[in-house]
């Protein structure tokens, strides 16, 4: 049964303006809300929820592998982040600083953390003294603040939430190893709830995080053929450590600087949501991340019966462990059709006189627009297989958008062209960072990654014709 | 059966100096560490990890309720702050303030958030247009920063964490009564699984909130007689609105200021818990709030067998769903004891070659410390049990305290007597702000609250000898 959605007028299409299409949706399907200060937005109920969502997946993902919670001061002193020079070098110039406490001048201005590193170090330096306190495996939930010019809504924030791991290990193996395995746990993320299909790598010397040795990346791609960075983990070797004093006893007596990660993802990532999945109806949300899951709208509310079988049925499926919204106001049915598919809600249950006499409820799918027709004893099984194959046919979607705008380039025009149609310029590259910076120069695009896969397709880089052995993705980025 | 701890040198005995045992438990448990700034701490993974129990319990009531969470910017631009007059004028002696972003000078200074009820007022205007849009049940979890001079782990910080509801309803009945029914999920915090019984009642107009027509508050009595208050929550009217424009259409057609409510409680809770329960060998966690509430120690470990029926006993408890640890580290088994007594777990389960032979093992209770030898087949249920009992036994002794040190006064030398003793001193009040101050400048009691029971047990306030209705709460707090 097909159902040709109403065009939601609230709404640019995304061929007229993906940016205007994306903040519309950010603010009609209420998931946040500027506040009066510039780039610290107002995560709303419906976007928080999301957050929320994501927060119980990894949350529980961190734990199963080992890593304990802690809250570090959300304020960093002057001299404090002074002690790594590349890190206080590459987040200097987006600081907030605080010079005043309790109407006194502060002596050592305090720095809203951006990030927390030098916080985790310091205390490193204290709780760390032997191999047997390692590893030792911290995350962190909190807001950091990074004083941007140009934001965007979940994108680019003033402020964000997120969730930074911070980690100590007594060899560069196993922290190497820790450094991977969090990728794969955002990998998953992306996998099993978000929809998501990332592109995993390494970050050039270039793009990697200020401080660290290598960072890798998990990087998804927009539909208006633009990459987002998406979560990043970092192996840092011991330079912080040597920066902060952290040593321990090995196994034979002698004292060694502990090896050192961080991996870090954000509220970005519901930016992400919103561009890969989303419609020109609004928010279309994968079914494992979605706050509500299923909307029960009776139909023809006022006929006697509906109001109690649409309780019934809402009951039925929220005992199943689905998240489910009856909504019984007094709007019309109509409003609230438009209402959840502009919010995105995978699932709509419609029940009206005619169900309730057949003993039927019709089910209306978001992310296709199609509709069936289900034995109200069937109902909760069959919304549970759809939830997975809706997941299936989303996460599928996007798989072969991305598939499809990945290009093997082997000289400059075909880079330009590949740039040109949107998404990823495959390309083999020299290593030298000169040949990175002429193509930023010339394309605005970035190395977003050394991907996993480095199978070589070529023998040159195309910008200097020099040996090239590693494979490299370029792309316009948020 | 019983176990003569032995005593933990680590920790100060109470008798000796309370406030040194306070501190040497947040410290040796665990708990928190200091950071570089003043008043910041750092919540270690143990002392967190109670904070999440608190959270979950918590999150949870909150959502049944009807209640969603948002996030609020960090900052306020000090032009909004001031928009309330009161409210500015309580916090601004302990506002940590940005004067510069990204190295340039800010217009509009910014205060790191003492408390949102600005943040959530301006975003209210926005959101707020009907009475459909009403109640707006809100919530935050966040930390927020008063930058205090005189600082105490969990007790008072320059930083802490909390909740901090905001709602808006339309009438003033429904504010009141929501003012009312978060005091209560307080309050069953305490009686579910904090194991500490709160004092309701209503603070006096010069204890109440800045801002606030009405403050309510949980008081709890600590064993050095002072009084800990450790939840407040808030009835505004429309004082808020009115300053901030709020306005929504009634459902008669005409313009209304909404009713409003803050509540919140804190870190400082755990705090409370650290002071009502614990002893002179370390924390005592009642069951349902402890991270951990068994431990597994195996006895004679290096004997087969013995690491093997250990794991087995873990898994057992573990898959009853109860948080287990078992520590197969090589630390002596009486290492081992101190170590998990320090922390407080309520239970810890001990299994040795005797044990295995006889198919049972030894369950010891940190709060008594008794022990029981149990059969292997019993333990899961025996656990439910003793968490029950032991949460009961914590809760009553906390109880008895309390009923112990509420002294009903008559005259000033009763009043003294009472206060020197420890605790409330309770008695009728003339109503006159004149009597709290001089009572304050006397003793330095305070008015903790207006307790819920106002049966008059006289019929004059004991410092100007006038006409009393009121009964009264005095105690020294923190």
């Amino acid at each position: 049964m097909e159902n040709k959605q109403i065009k939601n007028e609230a709404i640019t299409p995304r061929e007229v303006d993906f940016a205007q299409w994306y903040t519309d949706i950010c603010k009609k399907a209420e998931l946040m809300d500027y506040s009066s200060v510039k780039g610290f937005i107002i995560y709303r109920p419906y976007g928080y929820a999301i957050w929320e969502e994501i927060q119980h997946y990894l949350d529980k993902k961190f734990k199963e592998t080992g890593h304990q919670n802690v809250y570090m001061p959300s304020v960093i002193p002057t001299s404090l982040f002074q002690r790594e020079k590349d890190h206080i070098s590459g987040f200097a110039p987006e600081c907030l600083i605080c010079t005043k406490g309790g109407q006194e001048d502060l002596d050592d201005p305090l720095i809203i953390r951006p990030t927390s590193e030098v916080l985790f170090c310091e205390h490193y330096a204290k709780v760390i003294s032997s191999y047997r306190d390692l590893p030792m495996l911290y995350n962190q939930w909190c807001s950091v603040v990074r004083w941007e010019k140009t934001t965007r809504p979940f994108l680019r924030g003033a402020e964000f939430l997120w969730q930074e791991g911070h980690t100590m290990h007594e060899s560069e193996e196993e922290a190497r190893t820790e450094t991977l395995r969090m990728l794969d746990i955002y990998d998953n993320l992306g996998k099993e709830i978000l929809a998501i299909p990332f592109t995993k790598g390494r970050k050039t010397d270039k793009e990697k995080f200020a401080g660290a040795l290598e960072t890798y990346s998990i990087e998804a791609l927009m539909p208006d053929g633009k990459a987002l960075q998406s979560g990043t983990t970092h192996y840092f070797g011991d330079g912080f450590a040597g920066a902060f004093g952290i040593k321990y006893q090995g196994r034979d007596g002698k004292l060694y600087s502990p090896h050192q990660t961080s991996w870090g993802v954000s509220t970005r990532l519901i930016g992400a949501i919103i561009m890969v999945h989303g419609d020109d109806n609004g928010l279309v949300l994968p079914p494992f991340v979605a706050p509500i899951q299923v909307v029960v709208v009776p139909v023809a509310q006022n006929k006697p019966g509906v109001i109690p079988a649409a309780r019934e049925i809402a009951k039925k499926i929220q005992d199943a462990g689905i998240r489910v919204k009856l909504d019984e106001s007094d709007r019309s049915a109509g409003w609230k059709f438009s209402e959840y598919e502009m919010k995105g809600i995978p699932l709509r249950v419609e029940i009206g006189p005619r169900d309730i006499e057949k003993g039927v409820v019709t089910i209306a799918k978001r992310h296709d627009g199609t509709k069936e027709v289900v034995n109200n004893d069937d109902v909760v099984e069959r919304i549970k297989l759809l939830f997975e194959s809706i997941h299936k046919e989303m996460y599928d979607k996007a798989l072969r958008y991305l598939l499809d705008h990945v290009t093997e380039v082997h000289n400059m025009d075909e880079l330009n062209a590949a740039l040109e149609k949107g998404g990823y310029a495959k390309m083999m590259w020299c290593g030298d960072q000169a040949c990175e910076d002429k193509i930023k120069e010339l394309t605005n695009a970035t190395a977003r990654c050394l991907p996993f896969n480095q199978t070589p397709f070529d023998d040159v880089c195309p910008v200097c014709g020099k040996k090239a052995s590693k494979v490299v993705l370029f792309a316009k980025a948020y």
